[in-house]
């Protein structure tokens, strides 16, 4: 018996209430913010309305696709129901289930709520204070984001936990974090999809067919386009956040039962108490986020992250000396997150504009844009190595660190990984407040443009959003990387999923050699080139769509081109074919993936499964990698020439560097990140199904 | 004691001079073939001059980099000098690491000699006989190419097991075989970087800037590009895929001595006798490549490779009938031929532009370069599952197979593996002949545009060269196949060294949950990315050198531009700065990925270097899948629109296209086919170095 589990239960469960709180106090500070042009009200709307109108289709979508996988997960998960056992198991796994999906898409829809609030509230401080409320208002409209995300996983899963301890049901978290997966890949593949579909026919047909500029008006796809900001960057991106933190806590809960040989042990108290200690870490970063008096936001947002791994490194050791905790889970804890901050940093190397590859890309830009192409991927294969080499080291470090746990139990050593894991994504709150920030203050410079702010506030929300642009790639790094130990500690919690199944240790491991592994290894690594493959000529077919609705309205609807006052295009035409499109092509995608596993599974058995899972994440981090970072890295590059460089705008340099950009925006807002996603489901499927394989494989 | 084996070495050697023979009797029909066209024998001279030339720089520099690893090779392999083991083990070993690379460099001497002939033979045939002798004009200069790459193998590695009987030392295979590594490594990889950075200067400067044709003999890099041709498409493809050869030749007799626990046994026996037999078929097939009363080369080429396929399953069964072999064996060679043809057409469907990929990628061009990329690339990642599907149900069904031999000795499979591959690679000299007669037929085009031999021979030379490239995607597709098996054998290679170099079984697979196993596959992966990357840096870096250069001669030179009668740009600095960066580009990146093999062995020990393999093999076949196949689907997509569809020449299609091939380049011809020789360095340095890694490592 072990007091601290239900200690740190309890506090979980307070500090997700004071996340809350705090997103509440937020949110009316942002209200409170001055806004009183009629037009930014107006193209406020707009963009409110388009991106509701997604996430009400989305959800719908989503309802269906869930209502479906619950039932399936009644039927036969954890056993089937004719198995005999009890049919409670089956109900709590999928009520788990459901719960997971839910949570995450409530908290996608706050975020929705106050980003498209405080673009507004962004854009007319930018007029009317400077730079440093309008900096306030976007970024403690993300923080909203970031509250109620990490807010709704620590509360959900403590939740969750309390009831499966109740039946004895550890797996009901395997529910709980498949539910999150199946709402991320909704919303991160589909907005994905759809923000780039939107961004790519509004540049395409107004930039570079009718020469007219970014955010213009009279563009009938520019609605779409911040729509797309919002849906893809604040809701897509805080649900794969939302499923990369369950899925560690769920890995880590799951190893630390089997190691701790009991659903309330030290092992899973620690868990909680550092969870918990992450979010309040976070709490302190967001409200320490202010500019100094050089008021510049880059460095601000670097600051407060820096403040938030700070705290919580010194918070977490307090608490183990205080509550006794084990040191070598502190440190694996404190590895992770060390290493995790490294990664942002090289990341940001390969994408920061003042750097040697962002440089190179736009000098080799001269020659045309062939070379922009070859140089920009040439720097996304590079930047590959020292994330894998980073993940690699904090991976064999952790392990080493907690393999003495328990001496001789390879589950102990994958608890150590489990806990990098939830080190690294320990300031998850941090992480979403300053990555939200991103899409407000790209929507707010829109605004600023649209409703006629005048040059000084363009040039601010300029500033805002150059530094949003800047953090991002630290913060995608980052994501990755958690991601990618997060898979490799769910590779363990499958072990422990089969042992569990078979009632005896029949599975210890993965060799390389077996001919069924190494079958696994070489399917589950295409996995994820096919996948993101598939969602990018899903962008690809959709923008066509879009591009011909564009050119239809320019064609019918008479003084519009001209800009003729009182015309206004039908912006929402747009807005449908975009998340029409969106959703369409994302469910192929999502199914092939997960056919494949369930193909290689009832084929080959559980150890087939095992190299899937293994090949799955090291071509999806490879992947995903090369293509955030060359995405970044074009997107920048053509940022800076467009500074003046390489001859500036209209420029060679530049119509090269813009079809770099246009190449990297799917890579990295739709394929890249979405390939987390598809690793967790893929890997969640596998541990539900660990029973299923391992009685009825043909092999 | 066993016959066989000495009889299937006297075979080996046997066939091995019949195909020098038959190499010969092909030179000399090719030598009789009519020429009298002055200006087309003045550029055939400095095509084959300027390819000698490079030859001459690429041996020099091999010569020093092979002299310093062979003396560090007598030094320290098998065991360091010290160890007080005998010096003729270390002394065999640096010797059949010199043969290794003399005999490869000596076979791709030959295929330049002959294809520099060959290419005017066919210019000058296509003029004066029509279609029928000047296919077979190129098809037999790509021949000789084949024969002496093949014979020189089996020639090699029969001799190299004779003296490695006599001292009773298995692993001189091993060096033998990293000699031809090395060689291909300069040979593929420099070749590589040399023909795209001419190709890509030449068209960059001259189609796009001055809007000249293709192969105008204005252009200073017109020779250069033709040059490139043979240097990378002959040589270097020869180089690469004698590598392969001897590498899974090797592997496979690596594991049949530690099977068959003797030198000579059956399993030694059975790889010269199938080895033998591939060669014998392939010269039926060469023999019997004809064009049909159509006049199609592309069935010509095909039906060829169908016979050599057929003839081969034949002989081998009739051999195991005969000889008494077991079934299993055969079974295994048959299924790895057969899953190699079987890949060979699903590559085809990606590159075929009769095929959906390519119409959609041309299709997708009408909007920008942008959609060109962004869809050929996509398709590219999809072209990779049905292959790396196919490679892995070959490598489970030939370890299934083979697995009874020797019942829970999990060499007993990956024997089966090898011989999987041993079977794929059995027509490869069916491959090269199919292989080097592309780039023959592409100088053809070259000398008869800038012969003026007018536009018959124009056209039947450009469908004989489209021909090549059509076929060129299915034989590509075969050897990354093949390689994939052979060095999937290689990692049964390097466990077989670690047990005999600790004299007992100290590793009999490698665990993916083992976190030093798992460090080794995240470090492992991310190798093949960066020597691609560094590769295609190279090209970019050496064509705007070049691009400098012909901007000076256009500018220097008076008359140059306007075509004054006598004036001749000065080709040999072209030659000259592809050559002088190729060589200098290459080194980097064949450097980096022997040190970062060395320091994983060295820090993380045997099992951080098996998963290194694993690593490097999964992620080096997706991205030379990936690259190979994208690239040949732009160049098509290039081609088809060039033929008239979606606007033809001059559209807007057309320009993004163009863009495509130019990426596409680089994919296909320098980065993508020299993985597959950067994972046999890796994974014969890992073997070589066994008995190191498991002595002196710090973890």
């Amino acid at each position: 018996m072990n007091d601290k589990l239900y200690l740190f239960l309890a506090v979980s469960i307070v500090v997700a209430a004071i996340a809350f709180g705090f997103a509440v106090w937020l949110y009316k500070w942002i209200k409170r913010q001055p806004s009183d042009n009629k037009r930014v009200a107006e193209v406020g709307g707009y963009i409110r309305n388009g991106a509701n109108a997604f996430l009400r289709k989305e959800y719908i979508v989503l309802a269906k696709f869930c209502g479906v996988a619950a039932i399936l997960i009644f039927v036969f998960l954890p056993k089937p129901l004719w198995s005999g056992e009890s049919i409670i198991s089956n109900l709590v796994m999928a009520l788990a289930y459901l719960a997971g999906a839910v949570f995450s898409a409530i908290a996608g829809k706050i975020g929705i709520q106050v980003a498209t609030v405080a673009n507004v509230k962004t854009a007319e401080s930018a007029q009317k204070g400077g730079i440093k409320p309008s900096f306030l208002s976007a970024f403690r409209g993300g923080a909203v984001m970031g509250m109620a995300v990490v807010g709704s996983v620590l509360l959900g899963v403590s939740l969750v936990y309390i009831i499966a301890m109740f039946v004895n049901q550890t797996s009901a978290l395997l529910g709980f974090s498949f539910g999150a997966s199946s709402l991320a890949l909704f919303a991160k593949a589909g907005g994905g999809i759809f923000t780039k579909t939107a961004d790519i026919s509004a540049d395409l047909v107004g930039k570079v067919e009718l020469g007219i500029p970014e955010d213009d008006p009279r563009n009938p796809a520019v609605i779409a386009d911040n729509v797309g900001d919002n849906v893809g960057d604040v809701a897509g991106m805080g649900a794969d956040l939302f499923d990369s933190n369950v899925a560690s806590m769920a890995a880590a809960i799951i190893m630390a039962v089997a190691l701790g040989k009991s659903m309330n042990s030290d092992f899973t108290a620690v868990i909680f108490c550092f969870s918990a200690l992450g979010l309040l870490s976070s709490i302190l970063g967001v409200m320490f986020a202010r500019m100094g008096k050089k008021g510049d936001p880059t460095h601000a947002l670097n600051l407060s992250t820096y403040v938030t791994t700070g705290v919580f490194t010194v918070l977490t050791a307090l608490a183990t000396l205080i509550f006794k905790f084990d040191w070598r889970i502190w440190g694996a804890t404190a590895i992770g997150l060390f290493v995790g901050v490294i990664i942002g940093i090289t990341s940001d190397y390969f994408t920061n504009d003042n750097k040697k590859p962002v440089r190179n890309v736009a000098k080799a830009s001269n020659s045309g844009p062939a070379f922009t192409i070859l140089s920009g991927f040439s720097y996304g294969l590079i930047s590959v190595l020292p994330a894998m080499v980073g993940i690699a080291i904090s991976a064999l470090a952790s392990y080493n660190v907690c393999k003495s746990l328990d001496p001789g139990n390879p589950i102990a050593g994958m608890f150590g990984i489990s806990m990098a894991a939830v080190g690294m994504l320990s300031i998850v709150g941090m992480i979403i407040s300053n990555d939200a920030y991103g899409p407000i203050a790209d929507n707010a410079r829109g605004l600023v443009e649209m409703g006629d702010l005048g040059d000084e506030a363009l040039e601010i929300t300029d500033s805002l959003d150059s530094a949003g642009n800047t953090v991002k790639a630290v913060t995608k790094g980052f994501a990755i990387s958690a991601a990618g130990l997060t898979i490799i500690s769910l590779l363990g919690a499958f072990i422990s999923e089969v042992n569990e199944a078979a009632g005896e240790i029949v599975l210890s491991g993965f060799d390389i050699v077996n001919p069924t592994v190494f079958f696994g290894m070489l399917v589950g690594a295409a996995v994820p080139a096919v996948f993101s493959a598939m969602l990018m000529l899903g962008v690809d077919k959709n923008a066509q769509r879009m591009v011909a609705e564009i050119h239809r309205q320019f064609r019918d609807i008479i003084g519009l081109k001209e800009g003729k006052k009182g015309v206004v295009p039908e912006y929402d035409k747009c807005i449908e074919i975009a998340t029409d499109g969106a959703l369409k092509e994302l469910i192929p995608a999502g199914l092939i993936s997960i056919i494949i596993t369930l193909a290689v599974g009832f084929i080959g058995g559980v150890r087939a499964v095992g190299g899937y899972l293994a090949g799955n994440i090291i071509s999806g981090l490879l992947l995903a990698l090369l293509m955030s970072n060359a995405g970044g890295l074009w997107d920048n590059a053509k940022k800076y020439v467009e500074s003046g460089a390489e001859g500036g705008k209209g420029s060679i340099a530049h119509k090269s560097a813009v079809v770099g950009d246009t190449v990297g925006d799917p890579f990295k807002d739709t394929a890249g990140p979405s390939i987390n996603t598809q690793i967790t489901v893929v890997s969640l499927v596998a541990s539900l199904m660990a029973s299923l394989f391992l009685h009825y494989s043909i092999f």
